[in-house]
């Protein structure tokens, strides 16, 4: 049974995400198809980014990935197939696909253009219900990707940057809160190296000019009910959280806000 | 694989959705359950209907839908089962049913009194547990619509009416706000017939007495970020929009509100 | 086709509950995943184990409920499987699961510790994702309960207690406000054993150490709109409800909250 995610800004009290999985299996029966988030901060595709980023290494491979946040509906902008290493993803050329895709090693990219793959009628308001669906629902029912039309190679780029580290000092930026207030960064695990040990006990965090304690931790239940720490979450990237409470909350913190980490020596 | 939607105004956050899901794997394993909605406002009938009828025609012929907006229920309203030249609506008899149903062509109305077809107990809070996920259930497993009960045509009619056109004057009213903000009225792309090019270049639209210029779009990327247009939406009714911005809050604009256009000459 | 449950404090917003199902899919492609709720407050133990029990008895005899809220994620709190009956429940050990698990009959309970059902890294913050999900997945596909660890009796009992009555007074707790504002509380309709007829008529409801009347009523609509009646709701608790309006609301009355009803001689 092909696996079908999706992800969207489209919310669920309207009838769009229904509408999608309604054209998907009305395409390929036999597709299963699962929910990352349909709850990405309207046409915020850096938000959309990451939860996919986030989401997609734990899907089985040749899952068909659905992304729509998609400010651009109805312009010029393309509709895209990003073939990967392990996976396909379907979605608008905005960004929004690359971070995850680039995570598992992007193979081809393919502007979608074949007009047997989407609905009879295209509306110029609704491409995920009448491109990027029936699209998926092809690939997972057997079509390949190279039916969907063109490689191309000058698609746009991810929506945000990695963090950066300068003398000691990790600037980084806020690309979520979670529901449960912790703070995610864009600092990757990966991107210390050797520098990792620096954070072992303690680090200081400046919010806003202000120097915050905080500590370096392994789990939420080191730190005290309120206290606040950082931890590598479980997908690899630095956030900032407290023990049962709202680390955005505590320290008034933002999607898009910048945060220092200053590193001990 | 039969399909069933479920529209509801549950929510998401009580588990009355999974219930009426368990019930419906309990008695047809097989079925491929899709939320079309669970946001509905509480009591709202005329939301419900709306949300349905928008999501309906993308659904696999044979899908069973199951509705649920339900004010009356415990009274004596009755439980209805419509067959439709393509599908099958199960829910009260209040309307909820009637706007998808009459739009696909109804065939034939049943009041659902076959106790085979409910819970073993019947309780007075909680139909679209007892008696509407399980009827539906039967019906995607094999039963036939006449098993319910027995024909009926005084049904309750839909909840809302299509907009009038007097003089060169729009009057209608919105049903919906949607997630991004746009104002869905009750005005359909078809009634205008004749008079479409009217509105090609330009539409005046008067919000509580007050005249707002706004264009006249084929999608939302014709208008500057901000601006306030017209579109006629993927679901064929006039929406309000403003790029990228929510046209309900800049118009102040809430459900039931009635809004007019003035037709160019 | 095995039935997977989840009920979690993860929210939807948040890409946690896809990522918990692409581990099942993963693992079991032929499951059949169902959401109980995601709605439950952060870190409320005892709401969940409320909508657990609410939901699990009208579940398929062997499913897979797996159930997430999870304050101590990380520290020694173990991870548990519990045999009952006619299902198997998986999550943490602080009582979440025993309601539910208690009403269907306790045959086993296991500690899992069986690192080949688990994901290959475990996580300090995420054993829903690393453990739970992936533990679930192979018991829906075949592997038995013994597999996951050594038997343990010591488990952490139920969060929330029943209602007591003493001299002709019921002392409860408000379990949880629905959507409706419907005033769920924690006395069974069981536990009034052959007092009940006391409450057919009316009821004197003790909020906040004010007496307000209020009618024991079959169903919503033996209400007049707005009036506050008492009902056993289709789970078996008596609530508080108001006719199209919100109980909770008009009472002002929150979870955890202590009401009285003075049972009529």
């Amino acid at each position: 049974m092909p696996v079908v995610s999706l992800l969207t800004d489209f919310g669920l009290v309207d009838p769009y995400v229904g509408v999608a999985k309604a054209v998907i299996f009305s395409i390929c029966p036999r597709a299963r198809v699962v929910d990352i988030s349909h709850g990405v901060e309207a046409f915020n595709v850096g938000m959309g980014a990451f939860l996919l980023a986030e989401a997609a290494p734990f899907f089985p491979a040749g899952t068909v990935h659905v992304a729509v946040v998609d400010p651009g509906v109805g312009s010029g902008r393309r509709p895209l197939a990003v073939k990967t290493s392990r996976c396909v993803f379907v979605g608008p050329d905005n960004g929004l696909l690359m971070p995850a895709a680039e995570a598992e090693g992007i193979r081809e990219v393919f502007e979608i253009t074949n007009r047997r793959m989407m609905m009879d009628e295209v509306s110029s308001t609704f491409h995920g219900r009448d491109i990027f669906a029936p699209c998926a629902a092809h690939l997972a029912c057997g079509w390949r990707i190279e039916d969907c039309g063109r490689r191309i190679s000058d698609y746009v780029k991810s929506p945000y940057d990695e963090a950066t580290i300068e003398g000691g000092v990790v600037a980084c930026v806020v690309l979520h809160l979670d529901r449960f207030g912790n703070i995610i960064t864009n600092l990757k695990h990966d991107s210390l190296a050797g520098r990792e040990l620096a954070l072992r006990d303690g680090v200081q965090l400046i919010v806003k000019g202000k120097r915050v304690a905080s500590r370096r931790v392994r789990t939420f239940s080191d730190l005290r009910v309120g206290e606040v720490g950082v931890v590598f979450g479980s997908h690899g990237f630095l956030e900032v959280v407290a023990r049962e409470r709202s680390a955005a909350a505590t320290l008034r913190v933002k999607p898009g806000a910048g945060l220092r980490f200053r590193l001990r020596r």
